[in-house]
């Protein structure tokens, strides 16, 4: 797209394109990335439009919209995006850009609008991007179905919304329906947010990726943490005890009397979710183990549910308990700025202070967060060195951090090719 | 001039110009402009030397240096420009740039002096210019006479001084000898600033500007401003009404018998200047519309002027109503932010808290603005994305825009040919 | 070393580093340098990769790692250094560079440690750089000798720390000789920094070392530091009083009864030392020319000592007195930003608030680092102008910036032709 909006201005990532797939189609397997990967405003811009704006990214989740004007907002790079609840329930995605002078259309995080109203002169759009104001005068010859918003891809599932810039998005069926499955008994559209937290780290969004695709760094790192965690989830894991292998034994039992889904799954290096205990005896991510929201989720009638672990790349992992859900946003801001939000919700009609204390809920992953800020910059910091070199992952501990990686240099490469 | 400068690293506009003028000769007419023109780093470098270092900037009033060695200063670019009053009420205009080591001279935005002193290292130079000392010992073979300040083209007329870093600055006489005559009844050289505001806009330039080239947007965004603006000034308008003609035909013959100029003027696209009624019954821009200041400007004896609107591409606009006067300039700090100056003028003898109170002044002016800031930002975040495109202006309401946009493009046509 | 790390991508500086030479090479003698030298990105990355990251920097005193396991660090460039006293006093120079994913190692500004260890996953380092545990599990064909920390040359002298990031580091043997010979009275291991100072500049680092090499400036500017400061320092120099010469003689006759050596040296345009007289009747840097620290350092037993002054550039000076010692180190942040850092030293056995008071040690050069960073950042805003043009240095007042720009410009070319 980008191509025939500047038809004549040389194209600052020319030649790099090229260069970057090659570098990662020779680089050294199951080794961190090149420095320029890391820190480099070409490799950045890059990343934006072959992972951002081609790619499957997590955008929001359907509860934060409930009722038919309902919108968010969001920022894919440079791109302003809003979603909005429209007639008969449909989430539709826009570039929030109108189609006169390029005026954002909503300027809040979210809100709630009968049309989609442009603040610079009232254009104004259906909630289907349909515009059917355009001013008293634009002229005879004025079309204004040729001026509908710019739609994005959308896709929802299990409570998700996922949106896709490109024309032609990949194929995501296959995630979406287990997605669907898995969190069937959670009843997603009828939960809110409890609390949000964004936070900007000074360092690239795959090294937040990195640190979070591995709990190598749990030990030293996340007291907070591991007060519930356990530091593995499969029990093919080469680190899972005897102990954790009893205990999944035995919470699968009755996870199956609850007719609540468990098993690992690989989607691709893409997607992954699984359901694994907690720490024996803690049935969610709090200080004290104990339920953070008194009203459970869905048709859930137990709080140890263990943890629906989801993982989506590039930007999302996310904690299904059986009281309240954590997710997670990441989105790039510049080579070494990224934007992580964090939401923790619960069930909609759970009340705050009586049924959940908002403070509580969040201290474990707002302490948890700050260390692994901390951790992500300080990985920053070293990588911008003429001495850094990459370095080896370990494949016991940072298999995560492989499968990352490769899926982002597999992206890289087959996204620049079509492109 | 840059060339001598750097003769030998690579100028970093090397291929942009001719590719800039090229998009802007094949750009759809009526429509905005490409993305690129309000946000790429590249064309903002094309813009300060094609436009800024080569046109008549409007840089500030001569009642602002009223005396011999009254100096003000301000950055066109990245250019630092002092403005000093001379022997015999000479306006000078240099670039306030040290001969020796090249340290600013002048380092606050106003003052007095009795020469221009170099605060490093005490180079001392007469208020035109020449150099006079160069301390103890510059060696025998030193000639002061080739280290004077750098001239800039200063143009005076109507109390506005224009300056042109150009060689040899576009003709601009004819617009200049019209602001001399319709601005002899305020006695110009007999104001001062009552108030001044500084804001920054987080958008390009042009942005700026197309948001003051229309009132399309003033209906919903500017409550205050509304108060007394009459959303168009000139009867041949698309929009005038019966009644605003009717209002015209009135005024203009009181203003006949004030002998005060009013008739719609343009000198191509650069200038424009009219005197407009304001709405009726209302004298000046207000919260209420009534006089501002108690003592009215030069041979005026009626605050009933209506206002006279002045326009300066690249960089101003101005509304000189009887009792009090608004002087707007806009300089570019980079491809997404803007310095907007507002200086509110009375005359030079009316006294503060007794003919009138700057809080009230600026009230309407200070909530527009402010406004205009938002828009206008919200402008550009939308303009960033891929989904962008230009779009259509409205002939009728936008007419001051679509002049703007063609004035702008003639001007990186002709002068990157020339250069 | 770059090279080899991004193989690919284009090297932002190809083709600039020959024009830069080629610039320096054809520039007017004793003139100041043209414009991109002092502001433009692409030369800031060269003096990063040609001067900061090839010729030896002072980075910090050996008496602020005293013991075994004390560290300091610092960024030289994009590059974390670490400077660690290990075993048998030996000081050790790293790369602050984890071998794993690249993290810093140590991540305050100083402190203490038995071992280095990886605030991310716990690598550990014996304080000489090996690697001795790499977490629990990196599988059978790891080595961990093949991981050790990647050194920098470190060279200590006089209680001097200078580090060198090239693989062959320039001879600095000459100079350092004559340090540890000039430095003997002071004792220097057995010093503690008092004080410490740091402030950024908004300017290039060369303005910062032009407006060090002159007192050209000190007249107008340092009311302060002309309590104390002799403006010449050589009884050679053009500007230097019979007065002066008197002086001289008188002392250096004291100074061969306490055996402290005094003679100007130079060690090419690099290096320059030479113990000169404060003003008659005053002996140490403070407003009232008296001494600041009432225990004396080292061997000395009077604290008429004048001033030994040290230059080593690109980035230090330093003044010894007899009661105190203030250093002086820049370092480059971005082509119009610097740091400064003063640390004032004095004996370690001197008791704050008994034999010193720290806020009257740092007075004169507080006031005087303020007024020179004003003063550098005047010369940086009028420098990039367009109206810019190199002026000419006055050989009387300014020789010591013409040492400065010649041996910067034969750096550059030199080292440039090696790369
Ligand atoms: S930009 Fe949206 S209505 Fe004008
Ligand atoms: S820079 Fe102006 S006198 Fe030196
Ligand atoms: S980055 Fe240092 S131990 Fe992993
Ligand atoms: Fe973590
Ligand atoms: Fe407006
Ligand atoms: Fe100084």
């Amino acid at each position: 797209m980008n191509q025939v909006l500047t038809p004549m201005l040389e194209d600052p990532l020319s030649g790099v394109s090229e260069k970057a797939a090659s570098m990662l189609a020779n680089r050294k397997p199951n080794y961190s990335l090149e420095q320029p990967f890391y820190n480099d405003e070409r490799i950045f811009k890059l990343d934006i439009r072959e992972i951002f704006e081609k790619e499957w990214i997590f955008a929001g989740m359907t509860c934060e919209i409930p009722k038919k004007g309902n919108f968010i907002t969001l920022n894919i790079g440079d791109n302003p995006i809003v979603l909005v609840r429209g007639a008969e329930d449909k989430v539709h995605g826009f570039f929030n850009v109108c189609r006169h002078r390029g005026s954002r259309l909503c300027v809040t995080e979210k809100g709630k609008v009968a049309k989609l109203v442009c603040p610079y002169h009232k254009w104004t759009y259906e909630l289907d991007g349909r515009l059917i104001f355009a001013g008293s005068d634009m002229g005879e010859s004025f079309d204004l179905n040729a001026h509908s918003l710019k739609p994005v891809n959308v896709k929802v599932a299990g409570g998700y919304i996922f949106v896709c810039l490109a024309e032609t998005p990949p194929d995501i069926e296959e995630f979406t329906q287990s997605l669907e499955h898995y969190l069937e008994p959670y009843d997603t559209e009828n939960l809110k947010v409890a609390v949000q937290s964004d936070i900007v780290e000074d360092c690239n969004w795959k090294l937040v990726i990195e640190n979070n695709r591995e709990c190598y760094h749990c030990n030293g790192s996340h007291p907070e943490l591991l007060n519930s965690l356990q530091q593995f989830d499969d029990t093919d894991d080469p680190l899972a005890t005897p102990e954790y292998k009893d205990l999944v034994a035995r919470k699968q039992k009755d996870w199956d009397d609850m007719r609540v889904p468990y098993t690992l799954k690989y989607f691709g290096k893409r997607n992954r979710m699984t359901r694994t205990p907690l720490l024996d005896g803690v049935v969610s991510m709090t200080m004290d183990g104990k339920p953070a929201c008194s009203k459970l989720m869905g048709r859930i009638t137990s709080p140890d549910m263990g943890s629906l672990r989801i993982l989506h790349l590039p930007n999302s992992w996310n904690h299904w308990q059986g009281d309240h859900t954590i997710v997670f946003r990441v989105l790039p801001l510049g080579p070494q700025k990224t934007l992580v939000t964090t939401k923790w919700l619960v069930h909609k009609d759970a009340v705050e202070g009586v049924d959940y204390d908002p403070e509580n809920m969040r201290k474990v992953w707002d302490a948890t967060n700050y260390q692994d800020k901390v951790l992500a910059e300080e990985n920053q910091r070293g990588i911008n060195s003429i001495a850094y070199q990459p370095g080896p992952y370990s494949e016991t501990f940072e298999f995560g951090v492989i499968d990352f990686v490769n899926w982002y240099s597999e992206r890289i490469i087959e996204n620049t090719r079509k492109s």
